[in-house]
């Protein structure tokens, strides 16, 4: 049995317990109804010990004794019926796979988004992210470095491949995200918003200089690529530092990986709260004296609405977000080019690097 | 020297000459003017014999005896002088590093849009796409099958990859674009508009039963996705399959493919005129009962522009738009879902097969 096998196993018993339940209900003459973790704004809550966001106690009562809960019951029960035949062929599928096969058994969903909030609903009964029911988007990003990790999927079981084999990073996608780690030199993670900044960490040979496996989360990492990054700060202990544009979006880059999303507050393993933003810092702007853009009206509204997010509270991200407030500037990574393609490797991190250890942030 | 070391060299002179070129005028003691192939569009021409578009004679001149000519022949001069450092570095950049790296020589573009401009003026100069002189966007798009390149960039020249050995696909991105193809199994391509479709391609061993290179456009193929279809149908004389959505949208991407794009006429090498598309076809449609959606005023304002384009007057091609302007729904990929995962490998896919054989348009 593969490494793998034991948590599939696990997952079809507790989707087979999920319908003995209704069927128990039904046996005894209920009409059967499912209770769900509620994911309504006002049951999601910032968990400040845990440094993430999560779901409260409130739940609602799906019944079919009510005839407006007739048709998410059914889906709901038509989504779990065809996630666990999933897991037993052990076959990947997407959301919009999902949102089509229903057309087969007289599901209708109105549109993607009505089965994708169905899927939301499964993965907070069963307190288990979509990934394990092996459903995916379509979102890709991509790593590079010394990573040696080991294929569960079917039909490339067991065959290894060298995250540094290919220079334009190996794509974040369902069989990575289900592999396991077997070997890796590196003793930190970064991740990267661009995919310029990417390359040219890649040509200077950033891996090796630093240490360090690149990740290249293509602006708002994917959900699958954040808990690629959770699995190497909690299985491999590697530290996360998180490099992005200078500007609230940014910020809000490092966060979401930091401490989640409120979209997916019932799906705890998604968050690195270890996770550090190593920059571009609204103090690196005028310190390193770098090309900007003036603030739009968006950037102006969304600094405010960080300083008054729970997650950004700390002496540190309020001098950041307060610095930006006062310049009214922003500024892209790839502005180091200004001083010549190297400078981001050969200045730039070395120096944050430095920086960090003497913050105690990093070892 | 490396078999990528004499397009350099080459390169690196067509730049020197440039240079003579305007010195020489300066020597001369005239003010110096380049003349530029005109990118307007009565200077684009479908040429039916090659395919695909190509530019016709018209120059723009650009003189520094015009007041209003100065900044943009200083622009281009720097991009030249710049490109051909980068070429003598052997380093590889991107769009927006270009437009960073001019601040520091205070070289003024007003946005990326001025720099992107200057760069294709450049490559409709010396007749040389961007790819060559290391200049890319930040496009990602994927590929899976037995080929095995071998990567000529610094730091990773000689260096060799199987593209089956990840899964989830090998990244699209600068280093596979300038790789050479060492070994190839496959005897066709098959290029993928969604991400959904080739992952499940790829986990239904697609690649096996077809004996084929599975490419993922990501949408509309991005240029060196073009440019790396293209090679392998030269240099490899591999066969080439579009399989994309049912819709006008569809069979665009297929026809950027086959005939390049009108932006990027001065530029031939990107087009594959022999590339087939082979599906999701408007008369698919019924054949299979496909779950479909209406067409939006868009869609049918697009098939009414398609069949005024010289590209689809082809008889296949007429009675395809004809179909989907009759039919007035469009179908995706993934709507084969609806007959079970494995039915567009099963079925859907080795019956178009056989039918362009039938037709004499696949050996």
């Amino acid at each position: 049995m593969s490494k793998s096998e034991a948590p599939r196993r696990k997952l079809i018993q507790k989707f087979a317990d999920l319908g003995f339940d209704v069927y128990s209900q039904l046996k005894q003459k209920e009409l059967p109804k499912l209770e769900i973790p509620s994911r309504s704004i006002s049951n999601i809550k910032y968990d400040a010990s845990l440094r993430h966001y999560v779901l409260g106690e409130k739940r609602v009562t799906r019944s079919t004794s009510n005839i407006r809960h007739l048709k998410p019951f059914t889906q709901t029960i038509w989504v779990a019926y065809f996630v666990q035949n999933l897991l037993k062929a052990n076959r990947s599928s997407t959301l919009r796979d999902i949102y089509y096969s229903a057309e087969a058994y007289d599901i209708n969903f109105k549109d993607q988004e009505e089965s994708d909030g169905v899927i939301t609903d499964l993965e907070a009964l069963l307190r288990t992210p979509r990934e394990d029911f092996k459903v995916f988007p379509e979102e890709r990003s991509a790593v590079f470095g010394d990573l040696t990790v080991e294929y569960t999927i079917p039909g490339y079981e067991g065959n290894t491949l060298n995250l540094s084999s290919s220079p334009d990073g190996i794509m974040i996608g369902p069989a990575l995200t289900t592999s396991n780690f077997i070997k890796c030199s590196a003793d930190k993670v970064i991740a990267i918003e661009s995919g310029g900044m990417f390359t040219r960490l890649v040509e200077e040979r950033a891996q090796k200089k630093f240490n360090a496996l690149l990740i290249h989360t293509a602006g708002q990492a994917p959900r699958s690529t954040r808990r690629l990054i959770r699995r190497l700060n909690k299985e491999l202990s590697l530290p996360v530092l998180i490099f992005t544009d200078g500007d609230p979006w940014g910020c809000h880059i490092a966060m979401v990986i930091i401490s989640g999303s409120v979209n997916a507050a019932h799906i705890p393993d998604l968050a690195t709260p270890n996770a550090i933003w190593m920059g571009v810092w609204a103090t690196d702007i005028e310190k390193y004296g770098l090309p900007t853009d003036i603030f739009s009206e968006q950037d102006k509204k969304r600094v405010l609405e960080l300083l008054n997010d729970p997650r950004y509270q700390t002496k540190f991200w309020k001098r950041q977000l307060k610095e930006f407030k006062r310049i009214k500037r922003k500024a892209e990574q790839q502005a180091f080019s200004k001083f010549g393609l190297g400078y981001v490797v050969e200045s730039y991190i070395p120096e944050k690097l430095e920086l960090l250890k003497r913050m105690k942030l990093l070892r």
